[in-house]
């Protein structure tokens, strides 16, 4: 009897190295990667959207409390930092006014959109290294023309902090000022 | 004996417990935002493909049987009445078509291309609600130069059938024609 | 005692049965195209970074040993060759240069971006087959504007080697070059 007991506890131990083999272990490298990447990159078009569409209190809601954004030498730290930052250039200078009185023939508001393209991700358990192109183009101009105006790159931080994504440093490269234009080495891996 | 058999019983019974704990959750929480993003990218992604190349086929399989096409204020339902609106413009001015006789340069065909970025998803279930935007170039001009000439922004609704997902409504807004602009607030989340 | 071994026996092979349903095909089924398609995204955007910033070994390492680069009519085998091909119209006319010295506006390098969207993939093992749409943009002119120049497709053929997706074939079509136009027919399924 004594040997039977022994044989089912060894079997049960190994029937347990079994399942945590095969399922454990799968799970974390077959899926992790992929769900990581998938709420980044909803993130990542998420802020673009808020940016774009002056939706200030989501656009810093994508960073961590104590997050950063950084222009290449400007840096605002934390969310209330963040939106005043970007709140700041926009009253200055409106995207999305009326058209000018003159202007016959765009009555409606003019409007720019910012892209993200080529997505690389490193990411680390709940840290994730980001780099991406960004460009923008609008229609600010008497015909309403799509016209492409800039393009720089992206090196974020993330942080995954109670299940979700959020940028912890995002620094913004523009080549089309010379302050800003990003290092000439590949910044990615 | 009756003991030890109580013991195997719970040790089998816990297990079971941990098993289940460590594997079917854990596969459906990791897995499944990232599953059917993929999926639903690759079908934004084949939808543009379509388009650009007149496969007006594969173009009306990427809806449901039931499917709307809005282009803000023109509505098109099910899958014959998606060809047709869409057959119809290209027929009109079908872009592709053999440059002018006194153009020297360029004698092959001009092409347009979509291109979607910044997609924000929200799954639920078999259920999806999407918001991406999408730009526009061509070269349909005498020297074949890439131009960029519009863009806009995509408000759609998706389900899974049978597995695969599909539009079930798709709403078209676009910035350079003034009936077809977006809203002004962010239509995201 | 038979009989309840017997139970224990059965219940033992029930529990590895239901262990093996919930746990291993779900992982494969919910797990793997958004993984594989999660990591060929990495390395479409890592090629793309390594190509602009002319990162020439991490550029050929985004092939396989044998892989092949062809640009419709042109044909390059191996990551030596690949190298080569890429490095050549670098140096004949170097993106990135210094500005000539009557522009006097600009004085920090051009950059030039190639952005992929629009990925299609259609994965089956260890092999995939992709399609996607590339376009360039620079400012190589003397205000720095932003400028998009050129656009095209792309034809890929990957497959993952010791856990890596690495590109074993891409195909390269370009619009504005007469030459190197791709296929009037929808490349995509």
């Amino acid at each position: 009897m004594k040997n039977r007991m022994g044989t089912i506890w060894t079997t049960v131990a190994a029937l347990s190295l079994v399942f945590f083999t095969a399922c454990t272990p799968a799970v974390i490298e077959v899926g992790s990667y992929a769900e990581d990447r998938a709420r980044i990159e909803d993130l990542q078009a998420r802020y673009m959207f808020a940016l774009d569409y002056r939706d200030l209190d989501t656009y810093a809601s994508t960073f961590t409390e104590d997050g950063i954004l950084d222009i290449v030498g400007m840096k605002w730290q934390g969310r209330e930092e963040i939106k005043k930052a970007i709140q700041r250039p926009q009253e200055a200078a409106p995207e999305g006014e009326e058209a000018p009185a003159e202007d016959q023939k765009a009555l409606y508001p003019a409007t720019g959109r910012h892209n993200i393209t080529n997505i690389v991700l490193k990411i680390d358990g709940d840290r994730a290294t980001g780099r991406a192109y960004w460009f923008h183009y609008g229609n600010d101009n008497s015909e309403r023309e799509a016209v492409l105006n800039s393009y720089g790159h992206y090196e974020d931080e993330m942080v995954k902090v109670d299940g979700q994504w959020l940028f912890s440093k995002r620094i913004i490269y523009n080549e089309q000022v010379a302050e800003w234009i990003g290092p000439s080495e590949n910044p990615c891996w």
